[in-house]
């Protein structure tokens, strides 16, 4: 079924421990889109400037994501530029131009506004809320957010994020937002304001995946060569949520969430093999089932 | 089967974001032994001094811990003084006063040179290797090891390691060991000096156990009261070397070696919900079973 996904496309420049790449794709809701890709009918709403090339266009076309709620605006793409040391789970920011985001105003096409499943990637809560007055409610609304937003929109966050069902964080996210350092009382808390689940991604050390209840722990796949994490959420919550919708819309049991995590964490450690997108865009379904069959055979145990 | 442990017993002073405890019982042996005893047959070679409560002995001892070689020394009894913050997972030494431990030459009892099993505690590799030549080679030996000895006696520390089956590392430490920041070719290169298995702590994040061809992942489980994790990485050792030993003997599979790496981390969950040895000492088999099924429930999903 439809997965809407709302967030940013960019051009970013990063350095690691492992090379060097000058304005790749990049951007929260181009990640997404391409790991959900796999799994279900994605739509696309973001906002590029006219440098963006139109063959990266045609490219998340050719992977089936409908483009109609991408804008091309006057002007020049968002741009990211960030370095990583030997500890990959930080990212340091060098500079954000944040160009024709700045003036980002996103307005569904009409067609997109019966999504069944919908994605808030992480930009102005102020948005999020726009966003989810132009739908009917869908199924399952999913809400990612920065530390960003938390300091500096956290009236419009909270409700925001009242208005979802799930919430993405990662773990100085939630800690920040909620005041508590515990992870499994921060979730609690962030569950009393709505929210049914709360995923917290801990980088190298997988996800962690809260309801009322219930506690799934998801180790990151141990590779050998890391590249470049940028986009690792992002593709996280692309698989996730991909995997819900291809449930096709029936009722979701906590095995659902689970294999969910799995499909996230499954593409997500196939995003961080290459930079920028490169790893994306040619997957294979088996690919994909062989990795999630990996991350069995690396958990499982019999007691 | 019986399962020898040399390390250090000692008085802890911590302070916690949970509260403060002065000279409290700590030391890797003293937590390994009491883990263990739910498990196997321990044997324990340590050191205090005449001023360690004969009462802890005692308690060592109705959990059918053989002390027969714990050395009752002149002198004071080592000493740990250390606190946390908020970051349960670094510990911050404040004084470390040797005391007895100092002169520490371990001497097996007769009766203990034929013990299957062995763990060789965190101690100075040359006392690793003297125990070594004091036994007939057990069945599995295995070894825990710091930074100081990674600095300090790197030749003795490789020769010890190169006789040892297992060996037990934080991230920092098999990092430093290795020169290889990566955990999985880390692992590769010290199983190339010897070891068939890597077991590396994350602490809350759990443990990863590596041999050649197969990776294990195994979570923390995620509690809401941490009040110490002083002696969580001994009490795992305890409860995973404990598991391994209660084979009585049989082949070690893929699959007991998982099931160890649960029961360690069971019992380690236990002992960071209380100050000191507090909560290993009055466990139940039932408790433990509980934990490990809890796992079982944390982490299991089906593709």
């Amino acid at each position: 079924m439809s997965l809407l996904v709302v967030g940013s496309m960019a051009f970013d420049s990063i350095k690691s421990p492992f090379g060097e790449v000058e304005k790749v794709v990049g951007g929260s809701a181009t990640y997404f889109s391409l790991a959900a890709s796999y799994l279900a009918q994605v739509r696309l709403v973001s906002v590029v400037g006219k440098d963006f090339p139109q063959e990266i266009i045609g490219m998340l076309s050719s992977r089936s994501i409908d483009t109609r709620g991408l804008k091309i605006a006057d002007g020049e793409t968002f741009r990211w530029k960030g370095y990583y040391e030997y500890d990959l789970n930080t990212a340091h920011t060098v500079a954000t131009e944040l160009n024709v985001f700045r003036d980002f105003a996103p307005v569904l096409p009409e067609e997109y506004r019966t999504s069944p499943y919908l994605f808030l990637g992480n930009i102005d809560p102020r948005l999020q809320m726009d966003i989810l007055a132009q739908v009917q409610r869908p199924k399952l609304v999913a809400l990612d957010t920065m530390n960003y937003w938390i300091e500096n929109s956290p009236g419009p966050l909270r409700e925001a994020i009242g208005k979802s069902d799930i919430v993405i964080f990662n773990e100085s996210e939630i800690r920040e937002i909620s005041g508590e350092y515990n992870l499994v009382r921060a979730a609690r808390k962030v569950m009393g304001w709505g929210p049914a689940r709360v995923v917290i991604k801990r980088g190298e050390y997988g996800v962690l995946h809260l309801s009322d209840g219930t506690m799934f722990a998801a180790p990151a796949y141990p590779l050998e060569t890391i590249f470049d994490p940028t986009g690792a959420g992002d593709s996280f919550a692309g698989g996730f949520m991909g995997y819900l919708a291809s449930r096709d819309g029936s009722e979701l049991s906590e095995m659902d969430y689970r294999l969910a995590t799995m499909y996230g964490s499954a593409i997500a450690s196939f995003a961080v093999e290459a930079f920028s997108t490169d790893r994306l865009q040619n997957l294979s379904p088996a690919d994909i089932a062989e990795r999630v069959d990996a991350f069995r055979a690396l958990t499982e145990f019999q007691v």
